[in-house]
């Protein structure tokens, strides 16, 4: 029976790796890279960096694979059919890569940034390939260090206030309005700087891009100034780098009577 | 300058420890663990262990202390001042620690289950510890794998569902209402089964118990059906071993038209 590790593997210092998946990454036969494309080949080095580091003694094949992009132009109502096309084009890709690639005792992983129960698709895409049921394998599931914690370390402060809930959600939903219920949210994937919709609250934003890397940028402080900063920040690195990762998290302070 | 490290040292399995979290362990001079009571004197010990297992040629201390059990008599309008005042007992407690235990170019370390950033109150205690000025020192944060990564990774399953948020909560915010504007909830620091008050809805529930260790368990289902099952082997094994760490997923269905 094929074997597959789906690992965390932290979000960017290769020091953020547990025990665990390192132990994971040592009993992997191949390795499965998927590259969204050229700007992230970057991300795609990082991770062949960590896989040498833990097998130095090699033993192991490292494949790499192309993964589509997914249409982005397709808003609104076109949102949900894309992003299924999108799905299944990668199941078909991850069921020929397992297929092909890996003997029928072979252990194979896919390494995944961050923690792969958040914001990542690979759980999903594995259950769909096991319901096409042309390839069988078992797999497991190595939690990893979340952007989310890595933002909020390097900012040395919690992701929620005593007894209070915190919200984890994305750019597009922040647009339609601040969660209800909740002062503070995280926000992922957001490549339009949503936060400037709320300059005008009293909020405190903790930024963080390329986190855990040489590259690292963090600025906390009221939205209202701040922000700007972050606007000029966030430009000039992904100008310079050609892409960017960030995250941040918004902490509004209840007005009077609200607490 | 004494130094000091948060150290989020995982759910509970040593291997959940990061590269860097045994680089901080291994850089400490002092390590204060502190302890909620004998029941959790099971908690101690692991942490000790820990410490032994990547420090086997010594060269450290371990200082114990009492944490003070907060008045949980207290509820409603009594909360807040409760916790004040237990904040402030304890961040006498983390004074006093520093002060005395660790020399003026010492580096103590806190160990600290799950993430530090997830209800815990070891940052904001050592805010307060510089913010009274008696002793200063510098410190950073090590990011840890939380009890929430681990659940879902055990379940292999995500936290959110695709572009969807989730909420991170407690036991007795979930008391007072479903939380508006999210389907997939995670419920915390929940002593009293609080998923019973749903059991009627269309919700799926994945619960797990001592994650990542020995004892643990995990049931996973319809609220109906797994629900009844998670009290019963909940008051079992709490029975057992005299406490127990126990976190869940709540992920609702939406009705008809609600998606």
């Amino acid at each position: 029976m094929r074997k597959i590790h789906v690992i965390g593997i932290g979000a960017g210092d290769p020091d953020q790796l547990t025990l665990q998946a390192v132990k994971a990454l040592r009993s992997t036969d191949v390795f499965f890279l998927l590259d969204k494309g050229e700007v992230k080949s970057d991300l795609t080095q990082l991770r062949r960096d960590m896989v040498e580091a833990h097998r130095p003694e090699g033993g192991y094949r490292v494949v790499e694979a192309r993964d589509p992009e997914r249409d982005r132009r397709a808003g609104g109502a076109a949102y949900s059919p894309a992003v299924e096309d999108w799905r299944s084009a990668r199941a078909g890709i991850y069921e020929r890569l397992i297929a092909e690639e890996l003997g029928e005792d072979g252990t194979g992983a896919f390494l995944v940034w961050g923690d792969p129960s958040l914001y990542d698709s690979t759980l999903g895409i594995l259950e769909e390939v096991l319901e096409r049921g042309a390839v069988e394998f078992a797999y497991d599931v190595v939690p990893g260090i979340s952007s989310v914690s890595s933002l909020v370390a390097r900012h040395r402060t919690g992701l929620n206030r005593v007894a209070r809930p915190v919200q984890i959600t994305t750019g597009r939903r922040l647009a339609e309005g601040f969660p209800e219920g909740v002062d503070d949210v995280v926000v992922m994937l957001d490549a339009h700087q949503t936060f400037r919709k709320y300059a005008e609250d009293d909020i405190d934003i903790y930024w963080g891009a390329y986190l855990g890397t040489p590259d690292e940028i963090l600025v906390s402080g009221p939205l209202a100034e701040a922000g700007p900063r972050i606007e000029r920040l966030r430009a000039e690195a992904r100008e310079r780098k050609g892409w960017i990762m960030d995250t941040y998290l918004l902490r509004r302070h209840p007005g009077p009577g609200e607490a």
